[in-house]
């Protein structure tokens, strides 16, 4: 920093495709700090450090900071200063700011470039010296890439290419730059290994009416993929030839892109090179959000795999309990993996399962550890968040049982999470609706008790792609995308008293047609997990006719779906699982 | 236009001031086309005129434009083009649009500004012929101003404008300048008679430490009037010398405004003369939406006196009715009249009395004419939205009434309506819930019979003066702003059956505490609207036990509120009226 004349730096979590998970090679705030949770940003002076997280953290970051010399800033409680804040009072008039525009959204840089120099400090986006320092970093990943078949992405690659120039038209723009891994995915039909849990490969993509390029490691194409592209048309360039496609595009070519989903370093170079029409929500990110047939046929076989995993693995849950055996958090991530391998296209799990007994389940985002592995007790509640990449489609469920004895408080607050989850299953809504729309739905009976849950409703989910993708989601914040046919959301609220215990209910939607009148379109929608939802948790007191109504018909579609699937026995304790309440 | 060569110009319908209601002196567009609609927009080029407004005003304007020369576009319908477009169009590369900077937001007219500058076309925002051309333009008005004690505002003038000043300071702004008039008006606890239903008077106002100045014509000051402003410290100069005011700024100085209700051309010369800080709801704005207890003390004394009018002449409507006597929708505007201005600290209506029998009720802003008024018959339901401006509040309620015969399909169809409007009511909410939120409590039963109203749920409402204010709103479109405790919101779903009848039911809500839990605050709705809903056109059956139950506890109230203050005839029809369902 002294050398650079830089007196301050900030580390982010992301990396140069803005992603959610990130390679080894980007987790730079996790080798500078120690501290590993999925969020959180590093700012270092000449004489200080700090680590900004939020409540999901508090406890893992004080653990793996002890000693670093890096304090803890608490986010979201009300003395800690937002960090940008800190940053401009712990500096004087002049001074400069590093950060390294590779890994930021554009966006988000420009927020911040704006915020530092309307206090009179400078920004310098080049700094990253983490190259020299960072000994042993871990190289760009270049896990081969290969091939989706038509089979499951149910549109080739060279018609998706021929949309999105289309829609790049619509934008009058020639030239579209994409960064976002899944987008990239999607879009050329491929699917990689180099980030846990997404199946996506480290890469870049120009797409003009003149030419398509995939800009990957050539170490990652096997000549089949090669080939493959060959024949769709795409040309395949280095990973790093980005930046020589940029600096050769004519000046006045107009190019589309997305700031809060490309980095700031190419942004820069082609707001220098050329002009960039900047679009909220990019035209191939609407259209991977708008399932085909295919894709939808694919993700309800998906689901019917998953059922019959959940499943075979609840029942050797209530087995295991019965007989007195022990079985710890660790246990169920392992069991629940066992029974979706063995089903057929299994690539892997979707994210680390998250399997909370007791005070464990009211920690959002917790993942069991063999410091951290609880036993579970025939007492208190489970809850059990999981899903895996199949190649036919992406699930993601969470289901909250019953272990034992549970309370009339537990089984009230839970019908009222069930509440919620039912009458967002059952929303009906013009089209346009945006997600901050329907949320109230999922929430109104909590926050009827003063309750709340501090996590969005619902998010979109990929195929056989990214647990989390845009654009729409179903928040107490505003987002602009609506729900449009075709596309899956989850529908996941819960509660989480901390040090007691968590609840949440999680199914994946999928929105469909419900009517045209003289009003307009209506769209509703279709559940598509398929899994028992614990009645020993329900009062049913609490549901009104409507929603018994739902959670039977929802049972008698699992059961319908799933029998044929089981053996006699699992077929028996599902038929009960899925009797009728009244 | 030739001789200042612009090539098209345009003519919206807002004032200097960004009102809703203008003074006759700003009508440029009624006077200029004949269509004197609430909303709409003239574009003149060198050959063609269009006038641009939305349904409401299809017919209307269809016969006020005949002969005009002015082409009607229907604006929402899918084959107009956007007023923008079209004039883009129509024109060619470097061709200029005059405006009237005077009469534009500051907002609108910047994007629209840079929305044409980007088809490579100039804006001159000073294209102002109308005085010139506008043969006995009406003067801007003079009408007297007069104080509002503080026992009605609850505030006295100074600490507000101390308020202010200390909110502006927050936002690193010595000056603020306001242009609203109603937030004028409650700043300085005058009101005035100078626009129609809104009892405000026409004026700017600057706020500062040193100073504060109201911008007024000295004609409209009666000695009482300016004694009063002396007294509270206030400045007074002529309502043209803002311009001055604004010249003589000392150029680095911080001023505070908010560009939705600015017009442009103050906006610009602030712009020029010193540093603008945008503000998107201003401090003031917000103040005044949070009513204190005198001001809340005062709207529930206002219900008490607008119920006692309200049922007095529901009882005369009935009676009328079953007499065979002819009541016409003029009949009902002016009854509703004499009864509310019977009231103590009646000041006049707060906005044209909607009495709209059987298809007119489906015609949103309906407002009947001599040649419109129908007679009411003994069959089919009649809206009636109407209110008043009394000294201790404004009131605006709408009763949708039986006249008669009603089909099942009416009484479903008033029930959806009635059940949107009791869960509003019965909401409840965290801290920072914006409209949005909970706006489709109101729409869920209709949206699930392919129904829905197009217009908000609710709007903000000022203490004795505009019926419709900001910041809050109860919408399907986005806005920023909380609701928060002290604010006063209308509850009003509605549904237009066009040319069959329309519904709507509408109370006013107080946002309240409802109570503070480890999940932080949450607020609900106290219904301060005292008047029965016509239980003639409820399907018992259709509603839940919470919704029976908010029904009768809110009859149980509006008839311990108002009996007393009715004779034994009234007192008797309203028992009946608000006598408990099953």
């Amino acid at each position: 920093m002294q050398m650079e004349q830089v007196q301050a730096c900030i580390i982010p979590t992301t990396d140069p495709h803005i992603s959610e998970y990130t390679p080894d090679r980007w987790k730079t705030r996790a080798w500078i700090s120690g501290f590993t949770g999925s969020a959180g940003i590093i700012v270092i002076t000449n004489n200080k450090a700090g680590l900004w997280t939020d409540s999901r953290y508090f406890l893992q970051a004080e653990e793996q900071l002890k000693d670093s010399g890096i304090d803890l800033y608490k986010t979201g409680l009300p003395d800690t200063p937002v960090s940008n804040d800190w940053i401009a009072s712990e500096l004087s008039e002049g001074d400069c700011i590093g950060i390294e525009g590779a890994v930021y959204a554009a966006e988000e840089a420009k927020s911040l470039i704006n915020y530092f120099t309307s206090k009179n400090l400078k920004v310098r986006a080049d700094f990253a010296p983490y190259d020299l320092l960072w000994e042993n970093r871990p190289a760009i990943p270049i896990n081969p890439a290969f091939i989706l078949p038509e089979r499951f992405a149910g549109k080739s690659c060279r018609d998706k290419i021929e949309e999105v120039i289309a829609e790049a038209k619509k934008n009058e723009a020639e030239i579209t730059i994409l960064a976002a891994l899944d987008t990239i995915a999607w879009l050329f039909n491929i699917r990689g290994n180099d980030v846990e849990y997404n199946p996506v490969c480290v890469s870049y993509a120009a797409v003009s009416e003149s030419e398509t390029v995939l800009f990957i490691s050539p170490e990652k194409l096997t000549q089949e993929v090669s080939d493959y592209l060959q024949q769709e048309g795409v040309t395949v360039a280095g990973y790093e030839k980005i930046t020589d496609y940029i600096c050769q595009i004519p000046s006045n070519t107009s190019v589309l892109t997305t700031p809060s989903k490309i980095n700031y370093q190419l942004y820069s170079l082609l707001s220098e090179k050329c002009t960039v029409k900047d679009i909220a929500v990019h035209p191939a990110d609407s259209l991977k959000s708008i399932k085909n047939e295919v894709e939808i046929a694919g993700i309800r076989n998906a689901m019917k795999k998953d059922g019959v995993a959940m499943v075979k693995f609840l029942i050797d849950l209530e087995k295991a309990l019965s007989n007195n055996e022990t079985v710890t958090e660790l246990n169920v991530e392992t069991k629940l993996k066992t029974y979706r391998s063995g089903q057929a296209d299994y690539f892997g799990e979707s994210f680390k399962t998250i399997a909370g007994y007791g005070a464990h389940g009211a920690i959002v985002h917790y993942g069991a550890t063999p410091e951290s592995n609880a036993v579970i007790r025939p007492d208190g509640i489970l809850l059990i968040d999981s899903g895996a990449q199949y190649f036919d489609g992406t699930t993601d469920i969470t289901r909250t049982v019953s272990t034992g004895k549970v309370s009339d408080t537990i089984k009230r607050n839970f019908t009222n999470v069930l509440k919620g989850h039912i009458q967002i299953a059952l929303a009906v809504f013009p089209e346009g609706t945006v997600g901050m729309q329907l949320d109230i739905l999922s929430r109104q009976f909590l926050w009827k008790s003063g309750q709340n849950f501090l996590h969005g409703t619902g998010h979109g989910i990929g195929c056989f792609l990214n647990v989390h993708e845009g654009p729409q989601s179903i928040r107490m914040n505003y987002n602009p995308a609506p729900l449009k046919p075709g596309m899956i959301t989850s529908n996941e609220p819960g509660l989480y008293l901390a040090g007691e215990y968590g609840i949440r209910i999680e199914n994946l939607l999928l929105t469909i047609n419900a009517k045209t009148t003289e009003f307009g379109n209506f769209y509703a929608f279709e559940t598509l997990t398929l899994c028992p939802i614990d009645k020993r948790l329900i009062d049913c007191s609490l549901l009104s006719s409507e929603e018994i109504e739902w959670l039977n018909n929802y049972h008698q579609k699992v059961y319908t779906q799933l029998s044929p699937l089981l053996s006699d026995e699992e077929r028996h304790w599902l038929k009960k699982k899925t009797e009728a309440i009244t």
